[in-house]
């Protein structure tokens, strides 16, 4: 690990700030991390967020580092706005649509690449993951199929390539937490929620949603029922809750899975769960490591212009 | 009005208690409300909450008063527990399933009616919807067919007269509350929700809904791209996200849905937009007061053995 580097890689979520140095061969001199995610930053916080993760690191030229960013600094509510490009779109257009945030002296040459839109009637958004696509496709050129998100808001993606015709964003991860958290729910899900019943009623819990994803809002109470009728634990009914909004997500998606495996991008334990419930359909889910797409992403977003 | 009554006919629910006297001939002769509901009390509340309720009232026989109470004083966590009757079932049988708790003093004897129950893989409970559905069946003898009770918990019971064969549960009024409330969905509501787009909101909702329950996940977030990039406003996401579950709930159980009108068992402002959109189905919805099924459920159980 060496602090001197050619230019700066950095993801910039909600939660977290990672960067990372990269070498004019493109070899990773050194990955750094904070909690500075856009979630805890004022707009004026981010100049000094940046400089402070970034303290020591020197160029291999005279003059400013270049700093590539992508995520949510580009957010509206981020550091400075980076205009969506919409989609149908080639991702080999990221870096012509950055933008460049004001930096209190020269040290550092920041751009922050949009994210992509969808309009006409089916409006969505993505902010972060158009970088891990694009990182995709460098890593499995010509890839064509759709590619599948997991995560808060899961993304489902046809890429052809570098090119994105066509997404969809599945509030998976967000309805189970406030689902766990908010609701009457929470009730089946007072206790140890990691037990030895929690792989039996994700499995259950995956078999209905992929059975009948037209009844989400009926299978859910079937938690509440499960435990006050069945006397199921509070681990079954975690699985079971976990196991019916991804099997509910996976059941709604099948059109779009083709003959070749889905390259799953998100956590690896997501992932993982992910994989089981498309084998389910028959289907074959690959994970792809998520650091790895974001990283290649902003390397293939750089040399469009390089 | 007046306080001497041959019997009391009492709806004890999670955020209310209502009470109304009831004289021989079945007239109501007080009606009494106390927003002492399950949610705010513990067992031993129970008895001095109904003697507050019903002070002054005077039977028009010697000894005790019967006082015939439905909902969740019977649920676990309530007053005492009466345990579920199975569906299939004749709701006749539900004052055979009373239970009798315990009162300080003989003025009041107390029978609680047990809700039902469904088991055998497809688990779900009512609790107080099945009086309301024995007074529908009192109201309208020998319907058969599918009733909605648009709620926080919605049921879609089917019903043979008195003859319940099947229900679901559809958590369509929770989810709208925990997704406004807690949800990324909050900020695209925070504002005023009643405006002038609120209707147009809904229509396109219901529509999103109605054309593809088997997406509810994914046709959520357009709530948050609507307001991103469509600068729709908050009144117009309100009615969006509702007519979007709605249109999910009615969607994924028209298949239930007969020649005969769908009676509708709610609030009036509920009732009236579930009839909108049962109507871009080609279905009429029939609002029915939900005060005159839940009397006429408590006579008509009382009478199974009168």
């Amino acid at each position: 690990m060496t602090d001197i580097v050619d230019w700066v890689a950095v993801d910039w979520g909600t939660s977290n700030l990672r960067a990372w140095g990269i070498a004019a061969d493109g070899a990773v001199t050194f990955s750094r991390n904070s909690p500075k995610g856009m979630g805890k930053l004022t707009r004026e916080d981010y100049p000094a967020a940046l400089s402070e993760l970034l303290d020591g690191v020197t160029g291999t030229r005279a003059g400013s580092i270049d700093v590539l960013v992508c995520g949510m600094a580009g957010a509206r509510q981020g550091w400075l706005e980076a205009p969506y490009l919409e989609a149908p779109t080639d991702l080999r257009h990221l870096l012509a649509g950055a933008v460049q945030p004001a930096m209190p002296n020269t040290r550092f040459a920041v751009s922050i690449l949009p994210g992509v839109c969808q309009k006409n009637g089916a409006d969505n958004v993505m902010r972060g993951e158009e970088t891990q696509l694009l990182g995709l496709a460098a890593l499995r050129p010509g890839y064509t199929g759709v590619v599948c998100m997991p995560g808060t808001h899961s993304k489902w993606a046809q890429l052809s390539g570098t090119h994105i015709d066509h997404f969809a964003t599945a509030m998976t991860g967000e309805l189970f937490e406030i689902l766990s958290t908010h609701s009457v729910l929470r009730h089946s899900l007072n206790g140890p929620l990691d037990g030895p019943a929690r792989a039996e009623g994700f499995v259950a819990g995956a078999e209905a949603g992929l059975a009948r994803p037209q009844d989400l809002l009926g299978q859910l109470f079937q938690v509440r029922a499960g435990s006050l009728l069945s006397g199921r634990a509070p681990d079954w009914c975690a699985g079971f809750l976990s196991g019916l909004l991804i099997g509910t997500e996976i059941g709604s998606n099948r059109h779009l899975i083709g003959a070749e495996p889905v390259p799953l991008i998100g956590s690896a334990a997501l992932c993982a769960l992910y994989a089981d419930v498309l084998a389910k359909t028959g289907a074959t889910g690959i994970p792809v490591d998520a650091t790895d797409v974001v990283l290649a992403g902003l390397k293939a977003a750089r040399s469009a212009i390089a």
